[in-house]
């Protein structure tokens, strides 16, 4: 229908081995598409922990139900994944798909069918036959290796036009952990929750309660603030796993200085991922970074930015490569945070156009015009009444866009 | 660039003389093609009282500061409409151009300056000059005729492509009264308030504050019950003025019986003109409504019903006659309000495609994709769990709206 987004990567990245973590991934007929990858296996070393952060859809996914049941225990030993039907909207027979899967896995894995997280990716509405993926897990299982990666992040695409990857390492005291991880999404992504599918797994040894309170964090710094069309989807699943297989000083609390790094290098890896997203944005044609100061808080920026990250106007006219900064002051107005208009002040590429509520005299458009004709689009807007800074991430909205959606299910 | 709204009708409606009202419409030279209309006056007989309903922006255009300043009077005697500037983000040069074009139109229509109401509508940020609109009222008002209906609609357009107008008849007691107005406005349209611009008129004597009531009440079930983009404009604006003229008993207050049929009429009216701005939005090929019923308040199902309405993903569905109604769940789960999946059932065309969460036994697809074959269509929504219902009205996402806004302004 529509070709490679232009910003894939030449390659998928040399992603490094995690200890505890073996993953597959494989095309094993669940997709109408027999060669498409479509199921993914993670197996995770006794007394890996675990952390997410789910769609906070009121019709949620029977897999996001259990996800949501499950992770209050911590305790994570498998993970499977299927694209193509999302199990969302499929009542009983959906949880009992569940169910029957998270079994499955649990005796081939030697586990609890409450250590098996699940997600599901794809089609609203289809019923999942129970058995579909529990009679494809042994193959899979024996396919299970320390560095599948590509496989995996191949296995949970759905309309993504390329695999998503990214891996940072972090120090904790004297030792070097990993972290890593994989995504998947390219539309109905907005934020509250944003992110579509991620999974990251570390071999740092961090107890549940910390490793949710720095995922939450880091959460809010990449997935939850993209957007593509605004749309949050049934199915939106991060999770974090933590094998512990590293040895470093022990990780009591949250707020414990010994994770800085680690902290910081979770940010990067999320934000890595999720700016892949975006730039897997369907149809997307410019990557757009808002940076938001001057707000009345840091929430409050986010809003603004994504206020303007949202507009439909906004993103038609940077498609069109107009620089029609009046539709910024449309969506900072929309957003219902506190502004003064006679102190806004907005930039793009670096360029001033406007400043305290009025366009700065001269204003030459020329080079913003040359700016807006690239790949990449910076737009900054100063709000002018407090601190409140945020950085969201969004891409424009094409004729691809409708292209896309206007018929892929049928 | 795109041709008229395939709903656009044949002609324009014959709207009726409102007593007490002249307009005229004309093309004044504001705009870049000087055949375009571009300014509308309208002159109010003495004892006018009005009504309005500005956008809720935190930037709001210059005419709608006036305007929520002069409100609170509740009197009026004359309106300015340009369209082609909005007069938005114009700094002090934009307060100074409403003031002066005040001066002028009360200085002609022998009135004070508080008592004109003064709307804008095109480009954000570029100054309109001082002089220009008062330095052609004078010959505006030349024309000031009982019956200019549709040259006043053609002076507030923009992108519009067609006029819109729209008239009722009320009884108020024994005495017939008249309700007529005009709206202009096809993108940048959202709730919140949602009205572009429209402006009503009737021969009604109705004190400002009941006017206020019954507008308030009209507005919620018609242009803030529609959606095109989800953008909301700098520049929202409805007003409604009551000329006083008619013969009738005395309305003293707003839940005065008397004012029921007025009721009626003043709806239907702004429905009319309401939906005539859906059926013109930017692209439109479809032309949607959408009724939520069982929802746990009158406000919570206008809340979901515009989350689906505002859902890109809807809407190119809708647009690819694709009867995806994965999507529409998504959009129930997204909209924040209350929800249980596993009572949520949906219709299109009449056909009951989910019941208490599932997709209904044998549920044959081909009468659903016949109706969206169509230029209606109607989806309904029970969320099964209390009584709240509303209707919202929207329209496709097509390759014309990214065509139109994609350069609007180059």
């Amino acid at each position: 229908m529509t070709g490679v987004s232009p910003f894939a990567p030449q390659r998928f990245p040399a992603l490094p081995p995690v200890a505890g973590l073996r993953v597959a991934g494989a095309a094993t007929g669940l997709k109408k598409n027999t060669e498409a990858y479509d199921l993914l296996l993670a197996a995770l070393a006794p007394g890996t922990t675990v952390a997410g952060v789910l769609t906070r859809s009121r019709c949620p996914s029977a897999p996001v139900d259990w996800c949501r049941k499950i992770l209050p225990r911590g305790r994570a030993r498998g993970l499977v994944v299927n694209s193509g039907n999302a199990n969302a909207f499929t009542g009983v027979a959906g949880d009992r798909t569940v169910a029957l899967t998270a079994e499955a896995a649990a005796r081939l894995l030697d586990a609890r069918p409450q250590e098996i997280f699940i997600a599901s990716t794809g089609v609203i509405g289809n019923v999942l036959s129970e058995h579909a993926i529990p009679q494809r897990l042994p193959a899979l299982a024996d396919g299970l290796a320390d560095q599948a990666w590509v496989d995996a992040a191949r296995a949970i695409m759905t309309t993504d036009t390329f695999p998503k990857g990214a891996a940072r390492r972090a120090r904790i005291g004297d030792a070097e952990v990993t972290i890593a991880g994989i995504a998947k999404g390219s539309g109905m992504i907005a934020p509250d929750m944003a992110t579509m599918l991620s999974f990251v797994f570390t071999d740092a040894k961090v107890p549940a309660a910390v490793l949710q309170a720095a995922l939450r964090r880091g959460a809010d710094r990449s997935f939850n603030s993209i957007t593509v069309d605004s749309d949050t989807s049934t199915s939106d699943t991060l999770l974090l796993f933590a094998t512990g297989q590293a040895r470093h000083a022990k990780i009591t609390h949250a707020a414990d200085p010994l994770l800085r790094d680690f902290r910081r290098a979770l940010e990067e890896t999320l934000i890595d991922l999720a700016t892949q997203v975006v730039k897997d944005g369907e149809g997307a044609s410019k990557f757009i970074t808002i940076d938001v100061t001057g707000a009345a808080s840091a929430r409050a920026a986010r809003r603004i930015g994504l206020s303007i990250a949202n507009s439909p106007l906004v993103k038609t006219a940077i498609a069109g490569e107009d620089a029609n900064w009046g539709r910024i002051v449309m969506a900072v107005g929309k957003a219902g945070e506190e502004a003064d208009r006679d102190r806004l002040s907005i930039a793009m590429g670096g360029v001033q156009i406007t400043r305290n509520g009025q366009p700065v005299p001269d204003y030459d458009e020329a080079p913003v015009a040359r700016h807006l004709k690239g790949r990449n689009v910076d737009i900054a807007v100063d709000i002018g009444i407090g601190r409140g800074r945020a950085r969201v991430w969004t891409c424009d909205l094409t004729h691809d866009y409708i292209a896309i959606n206007a018929d892929y299910r049928s």
